[in-house]
């Protein structure tokens, strides 16, 4: 069998197993989800003898060992694992749900009912946690999923499945409601791409470049961020100690993830005050700082910060630093370079928050708190599927919700159009 | 300049414009809303004198009377027009809306708020009220819109549009809020489609030919529905009377609109009895019946409809007939041939009526109703965009809400990630 036709297969049984999984009831959905704990738990030594072989493979293939520690899994995180499948079937189920419910004129009762998507294909890399995190995600909303993992954990997902497969079987659910690209050949993916009539969305987790390959690829919907150019702005009205408190969090407690501040924007009327002390506070934690010809003049040993700056995604312990007049010139630096991620002010000011609030127009908008914040889990969705800087269907952190649609029923007693 | 660039002129132009649209309130974007309305009525000569144009210039060129008819405006035409923008101008603000608010642990507040998407391209054919319909829907909900009418309507389109243009200058607000493409070449929609930084949905609205082409072509998400394939079910517990006049009215009532049913699927064990009963009702308007073996022996006179028939959308009256034994068949078929955009049952055991509502998975299941209803005025939303069959961000009809995202707004007094 040709790639082509293998991928449609593939596509093709994932869809029919998403008609039998949307007529699962919220106890089935779960008990299938606590047998996968289950079964993770007793078969710990099948996983971990799988991990073992990828490390060993990319061992083999020099790979650094920063990535292998990101691939390897032992008890302990197995544990976590586990831990977070028994978690996801303990949430609410966030199907059937009549999100409204109303009578028109005529007599009729229409129900705004929410329903799974269908299928939803998951492109990532490296880290096998991934595998367990949306696959349980999409079971729990009765999706279908497609996994098409990093070739670096290729064993490690393929045995997180096959027991995934196996409840399913043990539930009597087509084992299809969680499919695994096999084959490695990076055609497979392009393949897949182009079958939007059974596969609904598409979520690509991973870096900007194989992101914007699945985008440029792909006819079905995609769900994504590119980047995120975080931001905060220090108004002339903040509390300095909460400001410096709050910038060290956005910038050093995890540096490499989306929603860590890239820029630091601070009004010109307290910089020659603020800077000094908060330059302080980031070199102790090793935060190499970069600025605007004002900040420059203020911190005296710091680099340029450039045009190009102001568009970096550092993803590191590097801050660019830049001195505006007012909070128009902050929003109009964010509109112009950000990346509509989570952007935050810090100000006592509620007028100038409320503006803020109002004009700033990225997925998550902070008011004196961190940007780190912005997270599924932080904001109690009780799971992350991704976080979208889109605007169509789920914006910001994305949970449960994120992987269903809705369809109205209209109930009546022979109502006609008239 | 190039086309390419004209485009990305345009398209920047509606961004830019769409950044001013967000602030405004309310009452800002009803008084221009108010103020088109006004002017349309005041420079009628103005606008039909464009039309003229467009109607001389359609004859010219061969076409229709029929769609030379639906290009055609008058008075009355007009006071249809300008009602409508009245209404949309009372209609409730979609934007700015709290639609969750709740506190977390650590005492940050999170509000879900809605806001507008950013930049709307309308690629539509013919009709020339699609325009103002468009382009007040837009503005309502704060987003700019991108304007592509057919070039039959291409002189009435644009005198439109200067009305609009008019009244947002009126309102110091940049004209690029309503932008129209003058240009007639074919590949103006092209680059168009690839504005996806600076373009934030497209809606195609027209025939099937003309969606494909813009899926096909779009790096930008595009809303769609692709056609109706509707059925109508009428289960053994029917009302038949009841049944009788929903098929009529869902089949003849204005047969060439998407809502319009295609397919009616009879029970076994009713067929005898009802077949006859409705086909004297059907042909009675003028409808030719086609069957399967079955409803052929019940129905003597009448063509054979095969498995092309149940996958055509004939949008016209011609209805095709099967005979099924079993809800779980009815359900099985329009898995297999229905486009998902509204399908009904008729029949008073409620088990069976809560079966097909939770396995049909179409935008609209409708119960003891016509597929008919399905529709955005109908179900009181008070404004249709259009219908989606999608199942990311709008599926079904789409009113002032789908032209809407949301934003998160974190408000906290000094909270960190920990």
């Amino acid at each position: 069998m040709n790639l082509k036709k293998e991928m449609f297969k593939l596509a093709k049984g994932a869809k029919e197993a998403s008609i039998s999984l949307a007529k699962l009831d919220s106890g089935a959905k779960n008990r299938i989800l606590r047998d996968v704990a289950k079964r993770i738990k007793r078969r710990s030594s099948f996983i971990l003898a799988a991990n073992a072989k990828d490390i060993r493979l990319a061992r083999t293939l020099g790979i650094s060992s920063a990535l292998c520690d990101r691939l390897r899994l032992d008890e302990k995180r197995l544990g976590v694992i586990i831990n977070s499948l028994v978690a996801v079937a303990n949430l609410a189920d966030p199907v059937g749900k009549t999100l409204m419910k109303w009578r028109r004129p005529n007599g009729v009762v229409i129900s705004k009912v929410s329903v799974p998507l269908g299928v939803v294909a998951i492109i990532y890399e490296a880290r096998p946690n991934v595998t367990t995190e949306c696959a349980s995600l999409c079971l729990k909303s009765g999706n279908s999923v497609i996994l098409r993992g990093g070739k670096e954990a290729y064993h490690t997902n393929k045995a997180f499945v096959t027991i995934f497969k196996e409840a399913l079987r043990g539930a009597k659910v087509p084992d299809a409601a969680v499919s695994f690209v096999e084959v490695l050949d990076h055609k497979a993916v392009d393949h897949l791409l182009q079958l939007d009539e059974l596969i609904n969305v598409v979520i690509p987790r991973g870096g900007e470049g194989l992101i914007r390959k699945v985008v440029s690829l792909s006819k079905i919907p995609v769900i994504k961020h590119y980047k995120g150019i975080c931001h905060l702005y220090i108004d002339k009205d903040a509390d300095l100690k909460m400001a410096e408190r709050l910038v060290v969090n956005a910038k050093c407690q995890r540096p490499a993830v989306c929603n860590a501040m890239e820029t630091l924007l601070v009004h010109r009327s307290i910089a020659r005050r603020f800077l000094p002390q908060v330059a302080r506070a980031l070199r102790t934690k090793g935060c190499v700082i970069k600025g605007c010809d004002e900040t420059r003049k203020i911190l005296k040993t710091i680099g340029r910060a450039t045009v190009k700056d102001w568009a970096t995604e550092y993803l590191d312990l590097i801050l660019s630093v830049r001195v505006v007049s007012s909070v128009d010139e902050a929003i109009r630096h964010i509109q112009a370079f950000g990346s509509a991620h989570t952007d935050g002010i810090v100000t006592r000011n509620r007028g100038t928050a409320r503006k803020f609030m109002s004009e700033v127009d990225s997925s998550s908008v902070m008011v004196n708190c961190s940007t780190r914040l912005s997270d599924g889990f932080q904001y109690g969705f009780g799971a992350e599927i991704g976080i979208s800087t889109d605007k169509l269907h789920a914006r910001g952190p994305m949970g449960l919700d994120g992987l269903t649609s809705y369809k109205y029923v209209v109930e009546g007693n022979g109502q006609i159009r008239t």
